[in-house]
């Protein structure tokens, strides 16, 4: 039996992991957390029982609270949040969560000597040369939850790390593959939430129409697997079947595939080393009958080349970037901006920048609050 | 360092273990064995410097003798092939004859506790529940030199083999995919040895044409990794740049890519658990840009439905399908029958035979003989 908590279990990871958790006899949930959607906890905390479970909004916490069973006791704000992750029976803690909300608990996790299930971008995007340094300390994994970081991990499972060459991160190209800046002008909310493959949440639908969520998974895989950035190339594989590969110095590549179902990654990372049976749907090879692969069109999609180039420099600019395509995209789902300017705005942000080398928690968040202001200044 | 002995060292898969071994500097030859070619072998001895060669034919092993340094000692026919597989510093014998005069060897080597880095098909599927069985005795280690079995075997590195569901084994199609039976009927021999990907031997190509190759791959990876036949499904890949694939109990599927290049497997082969650096080409995925998979098409390559046939039955039958492949092919290379009239040989030949479940050497060896006897009683 395994014990986990689940931070941000009612956003669409959370979700999925709830769902997988029922259909395995070896899982237990102990504490759950969320934003502010209590209806949904609620009916949580009926499904999986967890002994504490934290809302982030002290005000819904109360009213959480007045309507469960005194059994469950309720906390609440990023305290609640660190009390979730720290739970002591707890072995693996899913970080779910979206935004750079989940550092602060996921290095609390860390530090009390959880196991990681890492579902949260931001934590390494913008804080990866710190987890990674605390991982090594807490001698605990990190369970990658994204597809492609999870078939990285299991085509490194049983290989020598000092034998790899490279890391060939795939990418579905988003719902705009193909397509030239000029078509990209009048682009709406709804097109760039209609992802061809993959149901998610809106933030990271729209970072795949951008790239940029395929960006910020070249920086999560540099922290992940202790490559370079060259090390990590990205191929375009609209079919989204091979999560990803990896090349070997004697010229083999390990690949994983399957169909595009989160639930497997999600199981995966909980059961580690197992592998568990599952009634979710098998690939039929047959029918997918031809896998393609392109190179990323780097033009067009400029928040790839952005993240790389933050990805060389390392240090605080990346908060930078992932604060400003977090503004960015917050705007274009409110209509204010157009698809194009998000990358305008990050790179503007990341222009502005004044970069912290080896910087602490403390100079992260501060760099974020800085790019907030630098956006709000010039675009409101 | 490792020490090896290549058994038929003057072979496809032998030039290409000796080229191999010359890019490589942890590998000492000390062992080299030939069938008639003296004149190759006597090549390879000024190059690999083995202690000890073996010559099939007793005359030509007699002519060698004469010509070479008296440091090397020239042995001759089956005892000298033995011989050279049990040698004492050996630590791989790489069994890359053709035929089932690889068994006898095979066999021997084992006893004396060598690893087999196994290139010899017909010792698997002719007595593959005899070296199974050896293996778990001698606690040896069987290292596949084909590309798929390799592929399988490198996509099981690390994974525990009760969670496999399925072995997914790739095949080109050969030079005739996509062909009608009417189109078959007059194949020529250049034809049938016009393989599109890969460079071997004419008996192998010719089996890559029939797709017996593919049958017999079936029953090595059922004697090699332990599962029933169901579980190994054929998918032709015309490609053949995912070499196999395997499928596991939660959905995942673990590949194996490359480029076709034999010199791959067979240094993994030497080398595991280690990946060895080398200067054989890169796969360029955005070069080969597409990938495609099919159904193989049974009804007109008969030869891969025989082979699975055999492999439900399992015993002497398995060799009276190998023997009667090989005949029938001989005969085709030597214009004697046409490519369709193969399948119909080993079919007969297996309508014929009584099986002996459990087979003994004697009984496989048995079988052979009868099986030749019975197809030149009809076929001359």
């Amino acid at each position: 039996m395994k014990n986990i908590s689940i931070l941000g279990s009612t956003g669409s990871i959370g979700r999925q992991t709830i769902d997988i958790v029922g259909r395995l006899d070896n899982i237990n949930v102990i504490g759950l957390t969320a934003n502010t959607n209590i209806d949904l906890l609620e009916n949580q905390i009926k499904i999986v029982k967890p002994r504490v479970v934290a809302v982030m909004d002290e005000k819904k916490a109360r009213i959480l609270k007045s309507r469960v069973n005194s059994k469950v006791e309720v906390l609440s704000g990023m305290e609640g949040l660190i009390a979730v992750a720290t739970l002591s029976e707890v072995d693996i803690v899913v970080t779910a969560v979206v935004g750079m909300i989940g550092i602060r608990p996921t290095v609390a996790a860390i530090k009390a000597s959880k196991d990681i299930a890492l579902a949260n971008k931001e934590t390494l995007v913008t804080a990866g040369s710190i987890i990674r340094d605390l991982v090594k300390k807490y001698k605990v994994n990190i369970f990658p939850v994204d597809s492609e970081h999870s078939a990285i991990f299991q085509c490194l499972k049983g290989e020598n790390k000092k034998e790899v060459s490279k890391i060939l991160l795939t990418a579905s190209g988003g719902p705009f593959r193909g397509k030239s800046k000029e078509k990209l002008e009048d682009i709406s909310i709804d097109q760039a939430l209609n992802h061809p493959n993959w149901s998610m949440g809106p933030k990271i639908t729209v970072d795949s129409a951008t790239l940029m969520n395929k960006g910020l998974e070249v920086i999560e895989a540099k922290w992940l697997f202790d490559v370079t950035p060259n090390q990590i190339e990205v191929v375009v594989h609209p079919q989204s079947i091979i999560h990803s590969m990896v090349e070997y110095n004697d010229g083999s590549i390990i690949a994983q595939l399957g169909v595009p179902d989160m639930r497997i990654p999600i199981q995966y990372a909980l059961n580690y080393p197992k592998r568990v049976e599952n009634n979710i749907d098998r690939l039929d090879i047959f029918q997918v009958a031809k896998l393609t692969f392109e190179k990323p069109d780097v033009k067009t999609f400029r928040c790839l080349g952005l993240a790389y180039k933050a990805l060389n420099e390392e240090g605080s600019i990346l908060s930078v970037l992932n604060a400003a395509n977090e503004l960015a995209v917050n705007k274009f789902l409110h209509n204010k901006i157009s698809f194009l300017e998000i990358p305008d705005i990050i790179e503007y942000a990341m222009d502005e920048h004044k970069n912290v080398s080896n910087p602490s928690l403390d100079n992260i968040f501060e760099a974020e609050k800085e790019t907030y202001e630098i956006i709000r200044s010039r675009w409101g």
